[in-house]
This record gives C-alpha cells, structure tokens and sequence, in this order.
C-alpha cells in the first residue's frame, strides 16, 4: 500500500508524451493500411525483404513500419517473422470480409482532419470554423465518403438495431429512413422482413450508394429514395418505422425538434421512431468512447453535440412523442433510443 | 477462464478506432496548451464559464474541451468544477517550474509533422521525404525551437547523467559537449563540478540558447562555445568527457564511425565517452517507448535510427575505443553508454 500511494504521488511526464505524439499512430496505422501491410502478410509475406517486395518499399522503411506496428499491438513478431493479430486480419486484412480499411477516408478525409488541427479556434468560436458549415453543408461530398468507407462498419449496428426493432418480423412495415448514406439500416430492416418497404433520403450522391448497396441485398424491389434534405423534403406519411441514425448530433436541440416534428407528423398512429445515437451519461465524461464524440462534433459542426438521454428525451417531448426509451447496442459504444408516437 | 479465453476470441475494433482516431487526442492537448487551459484552471478558474472567460473563447468550445480533457486523463471533474491532476499541474501550468508545455513547439513543429503526414513514402523511400534532408540538414532552425522547447525535459535526465559520469566531482574535468543544443548536459555538469570547463558545439543560433541557460545557470565563465556542425569544427583535444546526447540517432553507423574517431582523437588518455540514446532490445520493439522512436528516425532523417547496444558498441568499437557498458537511466525512457578511449 504505502509503496503504492508514493508512486502515485510522484508526477510523471508520461501520459503528456503520449498524447502529444499520439498522432503518430494514427499516421502509422494509415500508413500500413495504404501501403497494403496487413494484406500483405496475410497473403504468407512475413519477413520485411517479402513484405517490402509485395508493398513496394524500401526494406528499411518497411523494417521500422513493422516492428511499429507491432509496438501498437496490430503485428506480433518473433524473430524476424511478423504475422497478424486476430483483429488485424479480420479488420484490416483486405481478403477479409469485414475489412474496415476503407473507412480512414472517412475518417482521416481532409475535411475532417482540417477541424481538428483548428481545435482551438473551434474552442474560441464554440463550433466549427471550417468553411461552408463543416460537414453539415448542403451535399457536402464527404458524406459520399461515408457511405462507401463506412458501410461495413455498419453492417453489425444495422443487424442489433433491426433485431430491436422488428424482432417478430412479421407484419408489414412502412420505414423512412433518415439521412441513409449507405443504406444500411434501412437495408437491415428490408432483409429480415419481407414485407419491410424502405423509403430512404439522403443527397442524390449519396443515394447512389445506398441504392448499389440495396441491389447487392436483393431488396431493390422495396427500396424507394427520396433526394434532398431531411430538413427540406416531403417524406409522405403513413410510417410504421423511423430510422434516424447518427443524425440528430450534427445540430442543436432547436433544429433537431423542428425535424422530430416533422417526423412525428409522418408517422402513423403507433408508430416508432429509433434513433441511432452517441449517448453520454449526464456527466458528460463517460463512457469515453461515448463521451468524447462531443469533440468530433465540435470541430465539425456549427451545433452538433453528443446529446443526454434527459436532453434527447426533452426533444421528443417536445416535438409529440408520448414516451422515449433507451437501449444498450452492446458490443457497439453506441446507444438506441425509441419513441412512440 | 473459459468466459476469458472466449472473450479474446472474438475480434474487436476498438483497437483500430483508437489508434485511427488516436490525432484527436494530440490535437486536444495541443489546443489546450495554445488556449492556457490547464494555467486557468491552476489559478483558481473551475467551472467552464469562468474558465473560458480567463482562456477567451465560447463557453460552449471550452464545456466540451475540458469534457475531453477530462476522458484523457488531464484534468477531473466532479459535478461542474475542473481540477487539474498531479501530471497536468506539474508539466502543463505555465505556473509551475516543470512546465512542458513549450515542448510541443518543438514536438507538433510544422517540420516534424509533415515527415509523419507522409509516412507512406518515408516507408517507401526508406528515409525522410522532407526536403533538405529533414531535421538533419545544415542550420535547421527546428534546433533552436528544440533548444528552447525541450529544456525543461531535459533537466531530470542532465541531473542523472551527472551523477553517472562524475558522481565525485573532485577533479579538473575538460568536458565536450557535442550538438548541445540547450545545453543543459553540459551545463549540469559544470554546476556539479566546480572544476568542469565545457566546450559546447552546435549552430550558432542554437548556442545562443545554451549561452542564454549557461548565464542563468551561473557557469559563464567556465562555458565555451565551437560554432558549426560536430562534422565540420575543429574540437582541440585533451578532453576528459565527451557528451554525446540524442545525436548519433539521427545518422548510418558509417556517419557515427566517422564521428566518433574524431571524438576519439580529441579526448585525453583515459578519457571517456558519454552517450544518450534511445537504445531498444534486439528484438526491436522493446521497450515500447524506446524502440518507437525508430519511427521518429524514418520520417525525419534520411538514414537515422533507434540503435541497440549491439549496434553502438560496434560503432565505438571500430572508432577505436576499447570498452562499452550500458547504463539504464530511471525513470526516462532512455540509456547511457559509457565508451572508454
């Protein structure tokens, strides 16, 4: 005990190391999946001379580039043989089916990266100071990126929500899917039941996806799409089902009840709406996979925000819905909330 | 253990969203430090509006920084106060002596972050794609925002060289510090030793800086500068110690040899060699934090790297000196090699 607490009263400089060069692994692990590192070996490349021959680079760069890796925890190494870690050839292998690579365009694309490298004017201004709102701009082309980088991500969310949505699967279905970029969710529901019928909107771009996206499903027949803002467009009524995944968190609490109620408006009597969402607990500070997607917010967004439940609760009272509950997504960092009409 | 054993079977890819995502928590830091926020919360500033007000910015960018800060492990937060932790009031309060902050001038410098932005090609070519040879070209001027930035890290591992090299301080001691940069290996020494003279080379710039610390530190009088590159100046001879601190890391071996053979002719019989490195295992990628710094080498040198005792002993072996032993220096990440003449 007494050796214990004395450490701990001793101030380190290591966690600030950290961090400061934590940007490193970030370049590292792009680097590796530009360069084809995990597929590379997967492939039965496992010296640097055989992984460098296959990713076309210096012996040298490659030598350090690994051994890197393999401090991160993305490569094991023993002697001069590197192979991959279980999730490292399920994610970031390319033979893979749950390849995951695609996704740092998204993620590290230049028009997010450009918000957080302007942190502190964020900071000073209170949202982002990117031009032309951020992301939330009208048919801002990075959401054309998401859609394609971020789809097999979605793949296990869009299976747990639809279980949690329409488990009995068993009557007909009218579902409006918000915001759809890859199509998911929508796509999810439209597979598990037969007689789902998805009406999806999106930026006409973006609905290219998703409609590729439904064809390979097989549920083409039962995919309607509306162009436009979710904000702007005639979404028809008579809705059983709305699916408004990772969208009320670009905007602030105002906008976002305008939109409810217009969905509520769309929905018919006992219908639902399921909203995909990053839900903080009310300190704001946990779980901090949760909490700390405030941050991407504010850098990408005039408003956005990782709302409460008590805050997104408020939203759909205020905008009609008789009753809101929420719903882990385990192994997902993410939350579900439902609201009835 | 069956429930263990299960559970790491089952891919995740919270490693790869970590480690994608891993900029964000550099940036943070960054901004906090650029914004003062760490300074304003040590002055008495706890809740977001009074910091923010004392930092300039929005109330609502400051909420969420400090949200975020807090998630990192930089600050705490119980109910709507702020408070910072043994670390961050130690290394990160412009109030306290140790502060760190000004490291990140020198560590998040324009320079070194475009050679990681281009990691891909430094992997392909095999060394820095920055132009004029990287950190290592002639006068580059990130020296002096090193010399400047990186003093107050320097002091602890300066304080514990010394005492490794001269733990009696009882005799005359003709010391040569070679690329001294801040100077404070040097000048740890004189303060220890009333008897040391030192004899510091590196860019005049950044002798400047050493001079600067060397008056500060009350030793002017026994501290002597040689002008240009360690390559390049003639060193004059007779000397007892030779410092050679973070320097060999950022040449080939053939480069050091040439190096240390004139570090050889210039010291005294019985003279001897002190080196600071980064010295990882043979198997390269341990300990973590040394064998990382390879990577540092890649992208901002053209032939640098991470040496292993192995490795230095060799280049002081065939530059003539008869002995190498290597010395651990706790509670840094680095090593001492200790080189007889």
């Amino acid at each position: 005990m007494s050796s214990s607490s004395t450490a701990q009263q001793q101030p380190s400089p290591v966690l600030f190391f950290q961090t400061i060069n934590a940007h490193q692994h970030t370049e590292a692990l792009k680097a590796a999946i530009e360069l084809e590192v995990f597929t590379a070996i997967g492939e039965g490349n496992t010296t640097v001379p055989a992984i460098a021959k296959r990713c076309q680079t210096s012996e040298r760069g490659m030598r350090i580039l690994c051994d890197y890796l393999t401090i991160m925890g993305m490569l094991t190494k023993q002697g001069n043989e590197y192979a991959l870690t279980l999730d490292s050839a399920t994610f970031l292998d390319q033979h893979s089916p749950a390849y995951l690579g695609g996704a740092v365009e998204f993620l590290c694309s230049p028009e997010l990266l450009q918000g957080f490298r302007r942190m502190a004017d964020a900071v000073r201004h209170g949202g982002t100071v990117i031009e032309q709102d951020g992301t939330v701009g009208p048919d801002n082309p990075i959401w054309v990126k998401f859609a394609r980088g971020m789809a097999p991500m979605m793949m296990m969310p869009a299976q747990l929500i639809t279980k949690l949505v329409d488990p009995d699967a068993d009557r007909k279905l009218k579902v409006l899917d918000i915001a759809a970029g890859h199509g998911l969710f929508g796509i999810s529901v439209a597979k598990n039941n037969p007689q789902a019928e998805i009406h999806a909107v999106d930026w006409k771009a973006v609905l290219e996806v998703a409609k590729e996206n439904a064809q390979k499903a097989g549920v083409s027949d039962r995919y309607h799409t509306i162009e436009g803002s979710a904000f702007d467009v005639d979404f028809g009524t008579g809705y059983d089902l709305v699916l408004i995944t990772n969208f009320l968190h670009h905007f602030d609490p105002p906008t976002n009840e305008t939109l409810l109620r217009k969905i509520h408006a769309a929905l018919a009597d006992g219908g639902r709406a399921a909203t995909l969402e990053f839900v903080p607990n009310d300190d704001r500070v946990s779980p901090p996979e949760t909490a700390g997607f405030s941050m991407v917010m504010l850098v990408g967004t005039p408003t956005g925000d990782a709302y409460t439940f008590a805050e997104l609760e408020r939203m759909f009272a205020n905008a009609g819905f008789s009753r809101s509950t929420i719903h882990a997504l385990p192994p997902t960092f993410q939350q579900v909330v439902i609201s009835e009409k």
